[in-house]
């Protein structure tokens, strides 16, 4: 299990007589200048943050905009199968993807603590750039604050972003309608128990890594084929059942989902019963939850299971106008239990 | 001298149960949904953000969008003339103003540490709300993340702002020509001199106040004479001298000031010699620095003095196409003098 994997990042030349972050990198002179000089602009490589003005100016021919932001805290910066600086690239793109929007523009703001290193940085930012790259977006403006040790984490990282929704596309939480069919675009819980199995040290008979992914392009697939679609989120921080739960409300209607059908690893499930956990309540990256028209739903199911990111896609469960505001599951057994929404969070910053 | 201003915030109801931040409440669950309910929701009153998505949908007709971040830790978190909320929205409206855009939206991340007072946060929100509802932007999309005590200090804000560019307004770090003038708003010095009176617990025999304030509707006044503006910018860290030594190296001009036409209010001056500063190095707020052509300079002025926040405003240099990448001044001794870009920051922490 690797958790520092910056090996391959070098640290550029100006930057090699500080091999740690000092205050000064913060305080908008030279020292701050060389870190978005020969650290952040390569890294990102565009021309809208070569240009390093207070703002940064964007065409846009008109229509509806998505804007979203999301702070990263999660610790260890480095895990299973990504880093901070990923997962702060793909939560806002998929943030944005959510409205059914494709994501442009990304902003990036870092608040780092005195005494990071700077090979950490590099390899965090150089992360970010590739995960930009591969989800299709750019990072077009940037914020670097120093905090002094003690006060901060190695680093926080603040990531907006800005997509177009395209015309005839309405997708919200309050959308879902009775007769909804709810899906889910592949396996759940791997993202928490992947920071689980680091934080704790733990082994899970398996290796398990973080599934953080751009969702973006699974998410213009299943518009290709219908612009029909209710409702989107990623079950991030409190999992499957806080999304349904929020859904459920926002949307004053019940959602009954089948257990059985919920695809849950081997190795969650194993992490599950060890740590006496819900896999429902296990925290995603790379995983989205539809809401769709029941006629809709095959037709989307087919479309998400020839994109690699949702190969194990499937029906979980439906709408109803029944105990409005509540997710209920039949469990394996035959029963039924309210998944109830949590008061706080089973594995604080998750993300 | 105030350094706890929240008195008049009243803590909701739901939230009483829990008079300091703890872990749950960045969790995704419960917890966090009473604090958006009843914190931040009705702070920021707009129908937007009480959708709740994971991004915010809006209209917009097209042209040129302006896009920014600014991450604030300003230590303490209330000080003299303003707090760390109020300073969070205007520091963004500002960045966004200085592209001579009118900013629209807001985004807020909030990355608070577990022990924080529900009262601080509550004042601090507050705050920020009142002075959104100011500059006339509307917070549209937030993020709250929680960090165990001793990774954070109270409270860090991301804000990220969009605005949009007037037709035929082309204003950039890098637009100054030779035999345009430098303009600044009014006096300088006064954030950072409040900042360090508190801080330092040092009197200067004077109340001293932080200048934060929103810069937009001083700037459409400015382009009301004129779209012909050349470079705009709020010499927040680093003051002065390292905004018109970034002009000078973006636009690769000279810049020379006359010290003595130069606005430093008699507080500032002797809180810098008490302390071996350079006024023209100490951090300001609602301050900015405009580079105009000569022709249009005196209209610019006098556009500025009509306003309030520009009612000392001053003629304090011009660029040539001397020492290009260089910023020289002129002392009050008919000597000239280097103003160089400083290493880091004299007063970490500052915004």
């Amino acid at each position: 299990m690797t958790d520092l994997n910056f090996d391959n990042w070098t640290c550029p030349l100006p930057l090699r007589d500080y091999p740690n972050i000092v205050m000064g990198h913060g305080g908008g002179g030279k020292l701050s200048g060389e870190l978005i000089e020969h650290l952040f602009v390569p890294a990102f490589q565009n021309d809208d943050l070569a240009e390093l003005g207070d703002s940064t100016v964007l065409p846009f021919a008109g229509g509806r905009l998505a804007y979203s932001t999301d702070s990263f805290v999660v610790r260890p910066m480095f895990f299973p199968g990504g880093d901070i600086g990923d997962l702060a690239i793909n939560g806002t793109v998929n943030d944005i993807a959510m409205s059914g929007a494709q994501p442009l523009w990304l902003s990036a703001g870092f608040i780092l603590e005195e005494g990071l290193s700077m090979n950490a940085l590099g390899a965090i930012v150089d992360s970010m750039g590739r995960a930009a790259r591969a989800a299709g977006v750019r990072l077009v403006t940037g914020d670097t604050k120093v905090v002094d040790r003690g006060h901060g984490d190695g680093v926080y990282i603040n990531t907006s972003g800005i997509g177009v929704v395209p015309e005839g596309v309405h997708i919200g939480p309050s959308r879902a309608r009775p007769g909804d069919v709810v899906l889910v675009s592949g396996e759940i819980g791997v993202h928490g128990t992947a920071i689980m199995s680091v934080r704790q040290g733990l082994e899970f008979g398996a290796a398990i890594e973080s599934d953080t992914a751009p969702l973006n392009g699974l998410v213009a697939a299943m518009l290709a084929v219908t612009h029909d679609i209710h409702v989107l989120r990623d079950p991030t921080r409190g999992g499957v059942a806080s999304t349904l739960n929020e859904i459920a409300r926002s949307s004053r209607v019940g959602v009954q989902i089948d257990e059985r059908a919920v695809p849950v690893p081997q190795i969650v499930r194993s992490a599950c019963e060890m740590l006496g956990l819900d896999p429902l309540y296990v925290a995603n990256e790379g995983k989205l939850i539809a809401i769709v028209p029941a006629e809709r739903a095959e037709a989307v199911l087919a479309a998400m299971r020839a994109h690699p990111l949702g190969a194990k896609a499937a029906r979980i469960g439906q709408v109803s106008d029944k105990n409005p505001g509540m997710v209920v599951a039949r469990t394996g057994l035959g029963a039924t239990r309210v998944v109830s929404l949590q008061i706080g969070e089973q594995l604080p910053r998750i993300c």
